[in-house]
């Protein structure tokens, strides 16, 4: 039975093939390069899709939260590393999740680390993030004061560990010289190892993002790649240059319910609750929420001239048809939408269908 | 016990006696003017408030899908409408669920009309709904061709009923004038009830927006108001001038992780999946994803000196503070953070806590 038969309402299809190729893609190009892969799961956050990664040697994966980690502990991951500012509050979950899965967190300031050589229990690693010059968060990477207060800090605990450093480049998101970013990445982690390396001979350095993780070949002395939209990859993706889409591997089934033909307009089942409201706004002003793909027994095809969701409320959506889709669509077909941000659209739907008709598992709740 | 003590993650608070107030002020209104409230439970989306909503008079509510109307089916409401153009795939659903709940629909074309007529197993009443120039849905209101059609082929079925018109004045969210946009409202709704009202005597014509259900005193003859977002307000309403900031019954509980005190910021755990991506931009392009009310014991201060979220991503929210909250803050603090889109907040968040620290449902899935 085809998938399709199965859609009555807004679900979030996962094309497996695509998303395999995305992983191999990136594990083939990690283990070209001799880097360790540790994709971010915060994208996919999904058992079923841990085991594929798996398959393609990735033995470690990040989270964005405790809870995430919980969701994905005991599924044999070697480690999972919790990439989010450690919050004290978590101390007590941190203590029950360590006692039986490997899990590192990530530290920026002594005061937290005080608080964790009070009251661990069990052996967790960190790293220490640095901002290199994002200014999202992070320790500023010539704040060496800073830096050895948290490693004098976290000594005091035999049960905190010293992983290394990890810089997530988050500038790769709106700045368009990559190449240039990430030397800036590589020279401030180069540094960093070099200075710290004596005492600390097995840190690692880490850096994430998938936009320098697709489209850069020039990683330096970095140890591990850590990248997690690239699992499903996205319209920003696309704009941004870290891939086609082709490689999109969700795509949002949304049943049509109205048409105004001479509009070109199509009103479909399919809003922010869904979709989330990431949008692209083109040099004109236009607002993208998602593009049209139509939706067959096998999967998806792109069409060539371009339909999209130009606007979007709490459940609707009005897509801007192209000639040929006003044309062909009636109310009652569904359509599909490569959303712009799938992180986000993926962390609403809360799970998805594979083309044989299968549901896929994503964490659920916050 | 506090409700503080138990929070160690991102949780929504709701203060039960704000939402009650905003409960029974609007119901109030709605029995001073005569009409009858029927509120959109596409923000509150829970069995609990609903609860409380049905000591102020409610005995109807809308929501915004079937699979939202399921969750509130069972409940002993006399009626739940469904406020979105009909999907004629969810018919098997449909069915199911009218065979033990009143359900009224939206109708807008003749095609799903006529696939209602075919499958309709149990009495659904409808709406028909206007688009009374906000363009995102709805029969355009001089379209008496489209709006006798859809009338004309529902008459096949015994089982569909025709309840009156519907508009969602959702411009209001945009146009100054509300009461320019109402006069438009009343007139359209009058003109299409005197023309009708003939043939189906008990029609009734609803609108519902919540910053003209807040603001008007003159309803004129609309029979019915539907508003959802006063049940939580937000800081958009704010703006709208629907409510003051102390009339806002929700806040995102957030822990504090990082400050960054020569730059006046605070990094908490709190970021678009929590909140949505909801923004404000004022007239200096400053961006606010919500702002911060000081936690206490029986719920939330409201701080003279502003402090905002002026940048979110998936999981992270980074607070501009005032000088006073910057000198008294702590990592592992908590702050709450009233939210720029409540209905989107809620549903990013699935469920809230009250200042008793009890759990209180909303609905899950998409």
């Amino acid at each position: 039975m085809s998938y399709l038969n199965k859609i009555t309402s807004p679900t979030l299809l996962l094309d497996e093939k695509i998303c395999r190729a995305n992983l191999k893609n990136m594990a083939d190009k990690a283990k070209r390069h001799g880097k360790k892969l540790v994709p971010h799961f915060k994208t996919a956050q999904s058992h079923q899709i841990g085991e594929w990664a798996k398959e393609y040697g990735i033995t470690e994966v990040t989270a964005s939260s405790i809870k995430m980690a919980e969701y994905l502990s005991g599924q044999g991951w070697e480690n999972i590393h919790i990439a989010f500012p450690f919050n004290p509050l978590e101390i007590p979950r941190l203590n029950k999740l360590a006692a039986t899965q490997s899990i590192s967190v990530q530290l920026i300031n002594p005061v937290t680390t005080q608080m964790l050589v009070d009251k661990l229990e069990h052996p967790v690693g960190f790293f220490i993030e640095i901002d290199a010059g994002y200014g999202r968060t992070g320790v500023e990477v010539s704040d060496f004061g800073l830096i050895e207060e948290i490693l004098r800090t976290a000594k005091k605990s035999d049960k905190l560990w010293f992983k290394g450093f990890y810089i997530h480049a988050g500038h790769s998101y709106y700045i368009k010289d990559i190449p240039g970013l990430y030397e800036q990445t590589r020279n401030a982690l180069n540094m960093l190892k070099f200075k710290y390396q004596s005492e600390y001979p097995n840190l690692v350095t880490r850096t994430g993002d998938t936009p320098g993780c697709s489209v850069m070949e020039d990683f330096g002395d970095i140890d591990e790649l850590g990248p997690g939209n690239f699992v499903f990859y996205d319209l920003m993706q696309v704009v941004l240059g870290s891939c086609d889409r082709e490689d999109i591997a969700v795509a949002l089934a949304v049943p049509v319910v109205d048409i105004k033909k001479d509009r070109k307009e199509i009103l479909v089942h399919g809003g922010g609750v869904h979709l989330a409201k990431d949008v692209l706004v083109d040099a004109h002003g236009t607002k993208n929420f998602g593009e049209v793909v139509i939706l067959n027994e096998n999967g998806w095809t792109i069409p060539k001239e371009k339909s999209f969701l130009k606007s979007i409320s709490q459940e609707h959506g009005i897509i801007q048809a192209s000639d040929e889709l006003i044309n062909s669509v009636k109310v009652g077909d569904v359509l599909g939408i490569l959303p712009v941000h799938s992180c986000m659209t993926a962390d609403c739907m809360g799970e998805y269908m594979t083309l044989d008709g299968q549901l896929v598992d994503h964490a659920e709740g916050k």
